[in-house]
């Protein structure tokens, strides 16, 4: 790297500009897969800056995934797929497509890139595990000792929660762990809090069981927990590292009161975590487990990170109702399937989960900065760009008289499909319509010509 | 085979005796994978018997997977694998290894036969799904469409079943499928009739949702239909191929009577068919739903028949009840594995899955043989075998005063693992103990020695 010139002002703190200069210089190409780095300690003296500012460089472009550190051997340049090259498959034209029902671009939620999955070693994995004799009997009871061996690793690392593996539960969604331990919580509680706007599925799996619903208002800067005080549920359901759909992620403080809150009614917190893993402005929060977990039921899956189509979730759940749970239902089959389990143990084991994370943070992180990027050049003041900062869609608030219903519509006659935010929303209601708009599996030009299409469908001149 | 002789006698039908001994030269090797057969009419005439003796031989052979018919091509011998043989990893000395929790062999019911997987064929297909597109997204809400197809096929082929395919609900296991069916039917119905003796898993899930219980009782020779006449509830659910636990089948006058008596309640019957493909003694009979699917859920499984792991189960709902059911979980993702699914779906299109399951029904026919002719000439006249014509186990009942606990503990003082049939008894009781042998996992060797140390360890001379 010391054939490079850093060229540093006083414009921005230094170790943003090493950083951001590195971070280009792997993106273009310019430094490869293992290329080594200067030491930190020669890097600051060619650069004539504390130690302390090429340290904090490196740690961000670890903690991105651009570079990792090998003890003594030092620094090193990962591997990393090019999104921004030309190479995808392009969509045709714009103004070819403009016939309606003619999808070109579809800005759904729900599936991931698929370019970068790990699909070699994934099949290698599967493979071995299917030599293993215990695949041929139903699996434990609530999942693999193997996986949740893993996850107690995982969540310990990147969530901040110590949990013991025998508290695990292993399932095949969100939805579906709910649904079961519904069973169990009815018996104690009569209703729940849930977020309004929020999590849909959640609130069809409480209305199934027949939970009286009270509604915790959520506002595009959080959720107003003081409101909690007018409630008089004991059970609530959040989704505090990236609210379902807002984005916002609770402060620390707001963590702390959920949890006094939780103490103080004598009920439980259910967590549900499902895309904490995709944070691009900081690292991410620790859970709300972490701070006290014998008053949160913790809820992760793979669906978002990994595969939807594996279906695999899991829930922690608090001491009182680990034996409870494990009772009530030990005439039960488990859900999800023991392969892909075993298989996503060894992944995890042979840390290419955490590399994978990382990988996908980059990857993501590429797209949604290059959608706010387009959405602000083609729309300027005419929308509110809301949840930027994590997860794998963004929210466009639109300020226009037309309908949320109209927008979408018109988006169809030039070829985009978007989403619409409305079923998520209850008691409390927005005036302005906003439109949800999943990345994760469109590449980079796709993005900028559905946005560039978005323009024309909503803004007429 | 010109130059094997047949030796036909008259004390059984020529047939028989010519399908015996095809059989048993492809099973000693003397005939290989892919040598030809004789036509039917050169072998009638070598033989001096009529055409159709012939002919009936070969469609035995056939049917049981041992032969296969190429048109006009004629008749060949199919891939067959020797379970009798040696060279599997034979057990040690039984007189070793008396030393109590020291289980050397384990009748469990649940794991399936790991030598005849088709394993490579599986990751062949599983590796192919993994480049399809579709597999990066959730899946079809109830379940892969590529899959209801061929299960179309299969339930009209194999259980006399005529489907719809957007009448199958694709799920991961037959409790996950109650638990979300319970939902919708106890809007209708406060109670359900279950077999006594029956499948205590079915029976959580029903308890669960707080349904009412009332027993239908089951004898050795059936169920009580009579009693039905007795009953309240409006909701029947029952095991009629392969009644768990006793084994007997349903016949077709008991069948119409289910139907008929669902028809003037105006009721439901829920039919779990969960292993009705291993049939040793005539083929399967075919479903209740055959006769009237307007009054049949009918639910059905792989984990019997090709891999519990995999978690993939699935129902056909009657037209009244798939628009609630889809309107009720219109928000819910799906639960079983769309790799799976998918993987399924291209090796039932193959016709791998019919050759598996003609392949397992001899593997496993090999097994319940020699577990019943042990049994019998080790324990005579001291015990009673049921259900030895189909599934993947048997029950024993003990002519003796010894307790089912004291049976399975002296069994596993002699490193023996056997199960107890206890836990599906509920108001009706049974005077002499029952146990459970599983025998599907076992090789053959295995399932004799096993023998030989129950009798050491139930008759102490």
């Amino acid at each position: 790297m010391d054939d490079f010139i850093f060229l540093l002002t006083n414009e921005q703190a230094k170790y943003k500009q090493i950083y951001q200069q590195i971070k280009t210089l792997i993106e273009q190409g310019n430094l490869k897969t293992n290329d080594s780095l200067p030491s930190i300690r020669r890097l600051a003296d060619t650069l004539h800056v504390s130690r302390n500012t090429t340290l904090t460089a490196y740690e961000q472009l670890i903690a991105e995934g651009y570079i990792r550190g090998e003890g003594r051997k030092g620094y090193f340049v990962n591997e990393f797929e090019k999104v921004f090259l030309q190479e995808e498959q392009r969509p045709s034209d714009p103004n070819k497509n403009q016939i309606i029902g003619d999808i070109i671009i579809d800005f759904r939620v729900g599936a991931v890139d698929q370019q970068h999955f790990p699909l070699k070693l994934w099949r290698q994995l599967a493979n071995q595990v299917l030599q293993m004799k215990k695949c041929y009997g139903y699996g434990e009871p609530f999942g693999e000792a193997l996986l949740k061996e893993q996850l107690v690793h995982y969540l310990l690392q990147a969530r901040g929660v110590r949990v013991d593996s025998e508290d695990i539960i292993i399932g095949s969604s969100t939805q579906q762990l709910l649904m079961y331990l519904g069973f169990l919580l009815k018996e104690e509680f009569s209703s729940v809090i849930l977020e309004d706007p929020g999590y849909n599925g959640a609130r069809e799996a409480f209305k199934l069981h027949g939970f009286q619903i009270e509604s915790l208002p959520v506002f595009e800067n959080g959720a107003q927990l003081k409101h909690l005080a007018h409630l008089h549920s004991r059970l609530l359901y959040v989704t505090p590292s990236h609210h379902f759909p807002y984005g916002v992620s609770m402060s620390i403080q707001q963590r702390q009161t959920l949890i006094q809150w939780a103490k103080n009614v004598n009920g439980y917190i259910l967590e549900d975590d499902y895309d904490s893993e995709f944070r691009y402005t900081q690292q991410p929060f620790p859970a709300l487990a972490s701070i006290d977990k014998s008053r949160v039921i913790y809820i992760g899956t793979f669906s978002k990170s990994f595969l939807p189509a594996t279906r695999l979730s899991y829930m922690v759940l608090p001491k009182a109702l680990i034996s409870p749970y494990k009772e009530r239902f030990a005439d039960f089959e488990h859900n999800a399937s023991s392969l892909h389990q075993l298989t996503m143990a060894k992944f995890m084991e042979q840390g290419e989960w955490t590399r994978h994370i990382k990988r996908m943070r980059i990857t993501y992180k590429h797209k949604i900065t290059v959608l706010v990027q387009e959405l602000q050049q083609q729309f300027g003041e005419k929308i509110t760009i809301l949840g930027a900062q994590s997860g794998l869609y963004i929210l466009v608030r639109v300020h226009t008289q037309l309908s949320e219903q109209q927008l979408i519509e018109r988006a169809e006659q030039y070829g985009v499909k978007v989403y619409p935010t409305s079923p998520y929303f209850f008691q409390y209601q927005v005036d302005e319509p906003i439109i949800r708009l999943g990345f994760s599996k469109l590449v980079l030009d796709e993005i900028v010509l559905g946005v560039q299409l978005l323009k024309k469908a909503w803004i007429r001149e």
